[in-house]
């Protein structure tokens, strides 16, 4: 076996920057060049900029009418009015028009009676000055427009020019070269094969380099060899401001970055205690910062918005944009460990007033909970976690107040809740349905801790045969009701053409088979099913295998890592695989009785009963939705 | 005399919007394009995105070492391992690579004893599916990626593109013709003539659209000519999604927009109940919105957010960021007429937790209150003003955090106070000097009302000639200290050369002067010297014409509008005007002692004892600074 490159120590998070940045100061120089004015925009000054000229550039007329002399205007009155001549005594200007010596006064048009061509009358006399923007009213030449270390904005633009200033000395963008690694990469694809990994995180440090006013170039990736690694970064050093290397730091058989770095230049640090995001290093190479950053996404993501932006913001000399961070409860335990600080993408609902942080998967290859996530729950690394409950702060990055206009859902999962997330601000603008998938009784404990405005749910009670009506009425003793959802067909899920012909519940037996996570009510009513069959879970090979969602369980059939699973058909359809009807169940939305008052849950129950809803379900497939939107009290 | 074009009335702000929006939802047609998912950047999905892939894309090791079938390693402990031979028991793999069948379990490297080449021993069992990442963890096929509507951020792009997604539909951005109008306005350049008023609007229109996610077409300014208008807008109607014109809607006698628009379009709005931005038109011609803004650039401004933003939104199918608003104290009383919504300037402080804003200049035409405001105070159209110290809401344009780590100086205006504004970031990261300029006994009116940290002063007491303290005492019964700023040269500023021979105070009649608002130290500094040479007031010409600053009145002597005014040598050398020297006064900070241990005070004082500090007063001229940073209790 190749040797392996284990990385010995991890340093805290805040110190590994604090090295880092120090070191970096000792040897980079902030760039400057210059640049129009016009092609500004959220640029940063790099010195003070002064008035070049005063604007108004002379004295101006303030408002339309005539210029005067306001010594010629004094004893007019209504009795004895005075008559002016043109040419002699005025002259007619325009807002704007320069008033020049000897007038010194401008009477607004409104105030004028025209005697005959050329011939005004006044019935009042003028001030010296009275309707005169004076020279340099609004810019005076000499004064400070702009500070120094300033980000450019429109309205900068327009003075800069208002006072002569056609360009100015800005800080350089920082150009960053961004190199993904890794001989099984491939760059995107539309049709990618087995053991293909696509290449994606490249793209997503290219994009964050731009919103912080640097320019990326992005290259292709480059082989897991030793000189090519080398080379391209010796190059890269002398063409760009800064280096991001990916992939190449974790302690695979293959990555050379460390090595390579190392040999080219100094690493400051290599590992770091956090989660996701450990396996980052630091270097410096020729002057230039060369960061690794983790292969992962969600890994590489935290890496890059730790040390990769206070280095650009270094080298841009911008100031970061302040994340809003807001206080909330945690909706569920979570476990950390001392050895590193965690960084746990939350989704955020606010019910009752209360904020409410449900986690989203913790793993470091979870990119889309990065998509799904409104902010990060940061446990400190001296923490051994925090119990359901407690307080948390959560750094946003989505729009505190879309918070307020979310309806917050947490149960079980079905394809029709990305549906209704998807309708809800087309229909109602600026409105949200925000889901987390817990599996039913999940959601009924959500909905308890007033965590969640509904569960969705499908509870069958075995003793009646009866959906979820009774299970509410159990656990709560507060009024509620029922907002009927769909009815929907579960089923197994089994490859296209049914090659191991399982045609139900009874032919599992000998055949891999996935199951849901504890909870969800999928699994209750294959528990169920079983009791009624007299079949005993350990004669079902996979029983404790679970998928957490219809989807992902439909996606290993249909990858052939099972055989069989138990879900919906919706689910089934989309992954192009056989199915088998179990049975219909009734799949609602649990709510106490005095949300069903709020704005939000009114638009919900809107979009339920509207035609798009009953378009889209038969796109999907497998529902009927008679019901949709009516609801009981209990 | 030309016919003028005076608008019969104005209707609210919101109604205006309002009919304007209605109509324009009539006939406008959101644009779709497709473009690669890499240039996806801030673009807005048309519809919602589902995965055409799973990621992983198969079952895949989640950690280095080697795959193995779970069953052939029970009964392995640490007494009895059992040993695996490469090929037959197990493959290498490193994280990320496939896990093909039979193989259903990793073991990480760490937990392997290496006996000979190509054997391992393992010292216990391990579960199926044991550190594997399963095919869709991360994204199953067929699963909602992205919502319609939706603003793609770099993290989306990345899983787009593992989700096999390359090319997605989105909102065509909106193309935004603009157009400046006027045969007074110039093009922006360096050596403008009097009479020439440089075009800059368009430029920040420009801007804000791009921030806005739209494509601006900005065109050379477009005679007062009728023809010119009407050919450009209707040729722009065809080409472009909407059109704005600039200028062209005061009343002024060579305003042809309004007329045009009504020849080929409908104008839907003219006139709206706001101040600034009253002359806004609201006009759509050939289903394409068209609007005229004001020429004054803060109602240039106003116009374009009250009325561009929300259509371009509405175009572009995106969210406006929401602008933080804030609750401020009003630091003076603020008139307002019933006849219109008031957008007032401010600048905001924070002193002992109550937050101050303090209303900039109200002109439409002072653009320079736009730069330094930090954000807006709206006064409601029904509303005749606010009195000091009332609770009012401001609109921030700065980040709320800024106001918290921002010096606040109210009181006398000089030159330094600009400087110390500019050295301030730079020496102490994220922290701001902020300054009103009210005058002396403003700024120690304004300290008493807990509305500044500190007030730059300049005040002789007539009866001791000592400076500062006496008043400071005076006022104040809580421990007060005066931080010494500089001494600095007071005196007239009269044209180059001295043509009228001034020579002193007493040369200033039959000349004319140019004096500074009331409260202001230097006009205190001339009722002294007036008294003291028997010179009554009415005896100079210009006495109660006020310039608010150093440097507008020397503006103003230097354009030959005024002979002589009273001011600092720095005003005087940065205009390039002879100067006749009248005194040194005594240029301080007073300040309440319990501040001192502020760190913004700290930091402020650090840099008055500063070298840089003393080498930008030489470079301004006129100052001395032996005590800079120095201070007493009083």
């Amino acid at each position: 076996m190749t040797k392996r490159n284990l990385y010995l120590s991890t340093i805290p998070v805040e110190e590994a920057l604090s090295i880092y940045m120090e070191s970096l100061k000792q040897v980079l120089r902030i760039q400057y060049e210059r640049i129009a004015v016009v092609e500004g925009l959220h640029r940063v000054t790099k010195e003070a900029v002064y008035a070049k000229y005063c604007s108004p550039l002379f004295n101006a007329a303030a408002m339309d009418g005539i210029a005067v002399m306001a010594e010629r205007t004094y004893g007019a009155t209504e009795v004895s009015p005075v008559e002016l001549c043109e040419g002699e005594d005025y002259v007619v200007v325009d807002t704007g028009d320069p008033i020049l010596h000897p007038f010194n006064a401008v009477i607004m048009a409104e105030d004028l009676l025209e005697s005959e061509m050329g011939k005004v009358k006044i019935l009042s006399s003028v001030n010296p000055w009275q309707h005169i923007r004076p020279i340099g009213e609004d810019i005076v030449a000499g004064e400070m427009i702009l500070p120094s270390g300033h980000k450019i904005r429109p309205m900068d633009i327009s003075v800069l020019l208002s006072a002569g200033i056609l360009e100015l000395d800005v800080v350089k963008r920082a150009e960053v070269a961004i190199f993904p690694t890794g001989s099984e990469i491939i760059e995107p694809t539309s049709v990618p094969q087995e053991g293909d990994i696509i290449e994606s995180n490249s793209r997503m440090f290219e994009n964050m380099v731009t919103v912080l006013g640097g320019v990326p170039h992005r290259f292709k990736t480059i082989d897991d060899d030793y000189d090519s690694i080398k080379n391209k970064i010796q190059e890269a050093v002398t063409l760009y401001d800064m280096v991001i290397i990916n992939a190449g730091s974790s302690a695979g058989r293959e990555d050379y970055t460390v090595e390579v770095l190392r040999e080219l230049g100094d690493v400051l640090v290599h590992g770091v205690a956090m989660k996701p995001g450990k396996p980052v290093i630091l270097a410096i190479v020729e002057g230039k910062p060369v960061i690794g950053l983790p292969g992962y996404p969600v890994s590489a993501y935290i890496g890059f918005e730790n040390f990769v932006r206070p280095v650009l913001e270094l080298l841009n000399e911008t100031v970061g944009e302040a994340r809003v961070s807001i206080d909330a409860v945690i909706s569920k335990r979570l476990v950390s460990s001392l050895k590193h600080k965690e960084y746990i993408r939350v989704k955020v609902g606010q019910v009752e007033g209360k904020v409410v942080a449900a986690p989203l998967a913790r793993g470091a290859g979870a990119a889309m909970s990065l998509v799904r996530a409104d902010g990060f729950c940061v446990i400190a690394q001296n923490s051994e976690g925090v119990e359901a409950g407690e307080k948390v702060q959560v750094e946003l990055y989505k729009d505190p107040k879309d918070i307020d206009n979310t309806l917050v859902l947490i149960g079980s999962h079905d394809l029709i809740l990305d549906v209704l997330a998807d309708m809800m601000p087309n229909h109602f603008r600026h409105q949200h349905v925000s889901s987390t998938h817990v599996g039913s009784m999940g959601g009924l404990m959500a909905l308890k801790r007033k965590e969640a405005h509904m569960a969705p749910i499908h509870l069958l009670d075995e003793e009646t045969g009866e959906y979820n009506a009774s299970y509410v009425k159990r656990l709560f003793q507060e009024p509620m009701a029922i907002i009927k959802g769909v009815h929907r067909v579960q089923g197994l899920m089994v490859k296209k053409g049914n090659p191991l012909k399982i045609s139900s519940i009874m032919d599992l037996k000998g055949h891999r088979f996935v199951n849901r996570q504890r909870g969800a009510g999928t699994r209750i009513l294959l528990d169920y099913k079983l009791k009624t069959l007299g079949i005993h879970p350990s004669e079902i090979n996979g029983y404790d295998r679970e998928a957490t969602t219809h989807m992902a369980l439909a996606a290993l059939i249909q990858s052939d890592s099972a055989d069989a699973g138990l879900g919906i058909q919706s689910a089934a359809k989309a992954m192009g695989l056989d199915f088998v009807e179990v049975g219909v169940e009734e799949y609602d939305f649990a709510i106490p009785a005095k949300y069903l008052d709020l704005p939000l849950v009114k638009n919900f129950i809107a979009l339920l009963k509207s035609d798009e809803w009953k378009k889209r379900l038969e796109e999907l497939g497998g529902y009927t939705c008679e019901q949709s939107g009516t609801y009981y009290l209990l």
